[in-house]
């Protein structure tokens, strides 16, 4: 008698199980789905609603605010949700396409195709649209997806996913290439992550202690959406407002994401340090410095090593005034995050150089670090920003869900 | 005062501290230093061979003689090496190269840039070639690389290293960013697979204990080139000589490679069943085989469960009669490694069905998988044969050892 499976092998049995038949739906087929689904959620705003109300019921005050901004949902979220869905549906179709076809002289046609990865999981946080915008992205690219979400959204989760099973029986989909894991401790994210037989790849998509745990924890390949410590450098030759304008942008105007800016690097002889600070501080921005801003500012506090390493994502920012663009980009290896980072300069061979070897996924120049993100690229929707530097780096799209497959036509031939 | 650093972190950290300067080399400049390594090895036979002398002379009988085939040298063999160095100083350098740039409606000037990875670490076993191939393609791609060779051939291995660091003195080019590890016991091994810091990926190329090993300790991304259990199907309508061919010429032209096959699959109905596996026989291959062949060839052993996941390496071969390209599909997507596989048939259905659902790196209509190889695709030298599906699937080359970088030109843009 077999031994009998636990409640995570049978999820990953089952996405593997599918995965094969999933991996060949037409775009029309997969598309008229990702409508159906987007309408299955516009209908029933009241049955999510009321699934998001016990979720915000039970949310420990101590969670603060900024987590419960990030769950409570209305109809306005949910439209947007529906939005992102039907923008999926419209995107064009990864799968089966290539550019790489190559007739050798013994005759063999090779072909380099794109194919579904085959099964994915995505172990996230509070916010419910993931739920949605996941498991669009994946099964448009012809996926298995494992959700896994936080357990602070269980009820609203469930909720959406029935949804999605709804349109999926409709549509004539197996249910089980979207599966969610209603065990949301630990034990069963750590054994989740020991089932290399049957899922390819895990994203991890969080905080620093979610990030951590999966990658001590797992034996299947990893692409993880880590965070954003990211950097403003500003020039000795830099003009004055645009240099304001991107660092209170960066700053300010969301500081809770992962492409908001963390450390502001000034040149010693630019000319407008002070009143550049001062407009930090005049937004409420707490400043910590290294020991030229606190000679200007001698009311601040200075900034510790673990600063320079810290990512606040709050109205907090760390200040070092430079000798000049090669010390900037040191700072930035060294400290950052490899996330998003710019340089505001007038001076074309600075820009050059620090575009160059700033090893970043996305390097700016004269441009807030807030722009990395798939829509603002260009990309459409995206699973998160990737923070690795194999299989994809900076926005997740589409693609970052596919693979390549080498499909070789002969008549006969053996190697000599 | 700091702790100080053991022989493996220095070795990171100079990789590292190397590796953002290396990353802007010209392709002129580092095409002139890999002739100029070809130069050195190839006027320096006599002392690669005292050295490989050494090793050949240190080697343990029990290794067997495949073992000291990989390992021994001779004039030939070194020239074989020099004009794989040659022939990747001829290759395009993908290094700067991109197909996406996009204006955005802001005005941003948005482009993905391929750019090198950074610091590769290999860690591989006996065939001193690898040494130079490595060291080759990943100076050809701009990164830095720590070399982790077998024990075995560690006299040879210092003497190629030596010559390339010749090279590179005469080139201007910092040794650090070829460097080799003299202690190849476990233990260093460990530790280098904990320097997450200052690697960004470990390429494991070597036996199932290798892999196993650098899969257990890894804390950096890995891209495995595992073993390959590959399959012929051959179909019930299928032309007799293509599938004898194809079937001896994947086991038997070179068993000891991981594109040479394990498993044949045979259609029930399948009228030449009997004078295939007979042809193997006649080449002095042992076969096991499920009920079905047991009834044809009473003297056979039966294969075993463990069988079907075998990489034998060997002239030896597991046998199954299947009810059709059904029952063959879900066996080699079980028990194969995803790594290539063949179906021979004349039915056009029957291919394009096996093509598309066998979930492996290279699957072939009517050709032996003995052509999974770089060189055979077209490709130029490689790394390996990569059996994952993230970052690079099959013959891993020079682009394998690239990532992208965003890059993104303003003139003051902020996000709304």
């Amino acid at each position: 008698m077999p031994a009998q499976k636990s409640y995570i092998e049978e999820i990953a049995q089952k996405a593997r199980a599918v995965s094969y038949e999933i991996s060949s739906r037409g775009t029309g087929e997969k598309n008229a789905l990702l409508n159906s689904i987007a309408d299955e959620l516009s209908e029933n705003h009241d049955l999510i609603l009321e699934a998001n109300k016990k979720d915000v019921f039970a949310l420990n005050a101590e969670k603060g605010k900024a987590f419960l901004d990030r769950l409570k949902l209305d109809d306005k979220r949910i439209e947007a949700m529906v939005t992102t869905i039907r923008d999926i549906a419209a995107q064009p179709d990864p799968i089966g396409s290539g550019n790489w076809i190559n007739k050798r002289p013994n005759g063999l046609k090779i072909m380099k195709i794109r194919i579904p990865i085959g099964v994915v999981a995505i172990i996230y946080e509070s916010r419910p649209n993931v739920t949605s915008d996941i498991a669009a992205m994946t099964l448009k690219t012809g996926n298995s997806v494992i959700l896994r979400g936080g357990k602070e959204s269980i009820h609203t989760n469930c909720a959406i996913v029935g949804l999605i099973h709804d349109a999926m029986k409709k549509n004539n989909f197996p249910e089980d290439s979207v599966q969610f894991i209603e065990k949301t401790d630990y034990e069963h994210a750590a054994e989740l992550l020991k089932q290399s037989n049957c899922i390819d790849v895990v994203i991890p998509r969080g905080g620093e202690k979610l990030i951590k745990f999966v990658e001590e924890h797992s034996k299947i390949p990893v692409i993880k959406h880590d965070k954003g410590i990211c950097h403003i450098y500003v020039d000795e030759i830099a003009d004055k407002v645009k240099a304001e304008n991107i660092t209170i942008n960066a700053k300010v105007q969301k500081p809770s994401v992962c492409n908001a800016a963390e450390t502001l690097l000034i040149h010693k002889k630019y000319p407008h340090a002070k009143s550049l600070i001062q407009a930090l501080l005049d937004k409420e921005v707490e400043v910590v410095g290294d020991a030229g801003v606190l000679q200007m500012f001698k009311a601040l506090k200075p900034a510790t090593e673990e600063d320079w390493f810290t990512e606040y994502l709050d109205l907090k920012i760390s200040v070092k005034m430079v000798d000049g663009v090669g010390e900037a980009i040191n700072h930035i290896n060294r400290y950052g995050s490899h996330h998003s980072d710019a340089i505001v300069s007038e001076c074309y061979d600075n820009i050059q150089l620090f575009l160059d070897r700033v090893d970043s996924a996305a390097v700016y120049a004269n441009a807030s670090t807030r722009f990395t993100d798939g829509g603002e690229f260009g990309l459409g929707a995206e699973v998160g920003i990737s923070t690795q530097k194999i299989h994809v780096r900076g926005p997740m799209g589409l693609e970052g869900l596919t693979t390549e497959k080498w499909v070789v036509y002969g008549d006969g031939q053996v190697r000599e």
